[in-house]
Formats: structure tokens, C-alpha cells, sequence
């Protein structure tokens, strides 16, 4: 993508991110109608609905020639990931929207052929804006952030992770995990991957591991983490595919290859 | 302690609590020494100490009846809480603010003969100052706290705890945690008992469990968390001892008696 086609998509996506954003900050005290999915867990509200109907809204709108994979399905069925693709999550962090009315992001990626061009995660109770342009550097609003520490040692990182990995799973020895909890200095649960993916990118967790997130919840966030040096690929170090559910480890490459060494010994 | 007496003291540590904030926010960016205590993992700074004499100076020069429990040994060697007691802790959540530079908080509790009069839990960074007298309600900076959810139903209540909990531990069967972890909607881990405790008091988890706190890590909390309707115990569902370590659970009461059915269940 030619850099102003790129600048010129990002800034639209950026004005509608945080108009949407806005829109959520209007309506985040009232009642609101909660539905589930694939599980009793799995939460969806009318206001996932109505931000990616807007989100979608505005890109039909202005690329029409543009395709788009979205969580709530006002996107398009695709099989390829070839010309312009944006994958949109509108509420990144259902649970904590609805528990906690904050703690929540919208996430936007926009890619070219496969190849992350700009991602885009608000933070939209804070609104804080985690920003990135392929090639561009990434930045947390208005503050450009750092490069990745190249100094730091995997038993002083911090790892945000879920419970279900040191529970019984189909994925990894759950043994396993927890030998891994107890060699590292910390561990974290914040219920988003976009905004533990802007984390990893700010250097306040040093990796992310999830068992199986959707396009949606990851697009953005490669994009980001790319650009301050962090590397992104599945549990097995592979790439990862964002028209398929993937396992994610998303890093600080100083500490990939132990963090993979744990998940290898009890991979199921 | 009469209304007039606990307001004097309130207005004092308040006071006292957000200048300790105003010097840390103005050092945040400084290079830190960063030592260790009981283990590598517990982590204490200059600044810990710093917040800690300060706090102990003001007290001591306005109060100098008082006692004082600290965690960085500036107070003094109390065997009973008789009288007016000060339990600080300059910054709870040490690992937070060593790699986050954020998400740590002054915890101030004052209690008179055994009984939490002020609770003071300032999230330094946010400036957003949970704080309660007793009977007099609890707030979140100006905004009124309101009393907690009667309608919660476990199966959908969110939980505070830290992965050790799903970990081979002497306290409780990892196993047992496994169950629980499936059966609630979701756990998070912020790294901060303080601030877990803040969250159960504001509602957005409904529970917050910890294996070993002093009584600095949970003072201030038990006073905010209680002026709500929220109930703090041991693990094992007894009256919390502020001269001694304690496990913790401090939760919507609501569901107190099914996490501490499953605790039980597991209780090594």
C-alpha cells in the first residue's frame, strides 16, 4: 500500500474510531440488553451490534470496494485476504463492557494483500488511543512508544494470561503452566486481548497468550506490537492466519523462545 | 470515635495521601532502585520507603499518640490495637509499579480500637481516590459508591484472584480452584490487593481472594468494602486479625457462601 492511500484510510478509520468511541461514552449508563453466544459466558449487547453497524456503515460508505471481517457479521464472508480488508472488532472486551462499563476497546486493522497496514485500539473509557502505521512506528495517543525493552530477562517479565490455562484444557498441560506461572515475576488477567495486545506494545506486560481468538480480536493488535519490535505468531510459533480462529503468543522477542519452550513440553 | 474526631483524621490523611501521590507522579519517570525482600518476586523501591517516611513524619508530628503499622518498618511494633492504629502502605502493588509505572496505590487505613474507622485507596496514577468513613458511606473521588448488587448470581459474578490460586500451593487444592474458575464468569488479576479491593467495592469484580496479605494490604480495603455492604473474612470465613498475615476473601455478599463452599472443598 502506497503510503497515502495508507494516511488516507487511517485517518478516516482514526476519526471513526473515536467517534464511535463516543458514542459508547453517551450510552454506557444505560440499561442495556445482553445476549450470549457460542456459550453462557460468551456475552453480545445491542451495542456490539450498533457500533459495528456504523463501523461498517462508514467504510461501505467510502470503500466500497473494500472488504471487511467483523465480529457482530456486518462484514462480508471471505476466503482471502487479497485487495483492501478491514477486520473490526466494535466492543473488544464484551465481559468487562457489561461487568465494568470500562476495560473495553474497539479494535480496527486495516491489511493489504494480508500485510497489516494500520491498526487502531481505543480504549474507549480511557480514551486512550493505541495507534500504528506500518513502518510508522506505533503510538499511545500522542506519545510515540518505545522500542521493546532488548534487556529484559524472561524470569523478571510479566505475562497477561487467563485462568483457563492452568485449568484442565485440550490445548496444553495444564502442569505445565503452571510451572511457567512460577518462573516468570508476574502474571495478569485484564479480559481483552486488543487492549493486552496494546499493553504488550506499551512494555506494561511483556506477552500475551491466548488459547483461540477470532481475526477480530488479534488484527489490530499484529500491527501495533509489529511495530515496536514485538512478534506475534500461534501457541506452536507459527504464523498466525486471519481468516481462521488461531492460538496466539504475542511478545517481546527477548522472551519468545522460552515462553514457546514451556507451551512445546505440554502442548496436547 | 466520635464523628468529629474521625473527620478531623479523615481530612488529614486525605490531605497527606494525595501530596504522597503528587510526589510519586512527579518522580514516575526517574530511574528506580529496585531491591528485593522475602523473595525475588517481592519487590521494594526508594519510593516505598520515601511514601512510607513521609506518611509515618506527618503522622507522628500531627498525632503523636497514634500508632502506625507500615510495611517498610517506619511505624512501630504494635501488639494489640488499642487506640487510634494508622495501617499504611505507600504503595501497594510494588511489581505494578516497577514494570507498569502504574495501577499501584497508598492504602491508609485508621482504625480505633480494633475498628476500621477511614479507609483511604488512592490510585496514584488514574488520581481516582476511593475513600470511606464508617457509616458515612463509601465514594470514589466525589461520586457516592452504591451499595452492592443484590441480584448477583455467582454463576455470573467476575473474580479477582492471582494464578497461584491454580498452582500446586500448601493453602488449597488447585484442582477444587480449577471447578470454581469454570463456574463463575470470569476471573481477572490487576496486581494490587488494594485496588482488587477498591474494584469489589465499586462492583466491577465481585470478589477479590488471596492466599497471604499483611495488614496493610487490606486495611484501608476492609473499611471501603464494608461501607457497601461487601464482607472481608479469612478463606476460611473467620474474622480477619490486622496484627497478623491473613488469606482473604472480601466479596459481595451475595455469593460469599458458595466461594467459600468451593474453598472449603479444597482447603488443604
Amino acid at each position: 500500500m502506497i503510503d497515502d492511500k495508507r494516511n488516507s484510510i487511517y485517518l478516516n478509520a482514526r476519526a471513526w474510531v473515536l467517534e464511535a468511541g463516543q458514542q459508547i461514552r453517551n450510552q454506557i449508563n444505560e440499561p442495556r440488553i445482553i445476549g450470549t453466544k457460542s456459550n453462557p459466558n460468551d456475552l453480545v449487547t445491542e451495542m456490539d451490534k450498533q457500533i459495528e453497524a456504523f463501523l461498517v456503515g462508514k467504510i461501505k460508505e467510502t470503500y466500497p470496494e473494500h472488504c471487511i471481517i467483523g465480529e457482530e457479521g456486518y462484514g462480508d464472508e471471505l476466503t482471502s485476504l487479497e485487495g483492501t480488508v478491514w477486520i473490526i472488532d466494535p466492543i473488544d472486551g464484551t465481559m468487562n463492557f457489561v461487568h465494568q462499563r470500562k476495560n473495553f476497546a474497539i479494535s480496527v486493522g486495516v491489511f493489504q494483500d494480508g500485510v497489516g497496514e494500520i491498526g487502531l485500539i481505543y480504549d474507549v473509557m480511557s480514551d486512550v488511543l493505541y495507534h500504528a502505521k506500518r513502518s510508522e512506528g506505533a503510538y499511545k495517543n500522542e506519545e510515540k512508544l518505545s522500542a521493546l525493552n532488548e534487556d529484559l530477562k524472561f524470569e523478571e517479565s510479566l505475562l497477561g494470561m487467563n485462568h483457563y490455562f492452568l485449568c484442565q484444557n485440550r490445548m496444553v498441560d495444564e502442569g505445565v503452566m503452571q510451572q511457567l506461572i512460577r518462573a516468570v515475576r508476574g502474571s495478569r488477567t485484564y479480559g481483552s486481548a486488543a487492549l493486552e495486545f496494546a499493553y504488550v506494545a506499551e512494555g506494561i506486560i511483556d506477552g500475551y497468550l491466548s488459547m483461540r481468538l477470532a481475526p477480530w480480536d488479534i488484527a489490530a493488535g499484529i500491527v501495533i506490537v509489529n511495530e515496536v519490535g514485538g512478534i506475534s505468531t500461534n501457541l506452536d510459533g507459527k504464523p498466525l492466519n486471519l481468516l481462521e480462529i488461531n492460538s496466539l503468543l504475542t511478545c517481546n522477542p527477548q522472551i519468545q523462545e522460552q515462553l514457546l519452550t514451556y507451551i512445546k513440553k505440554g502442548r496436547k
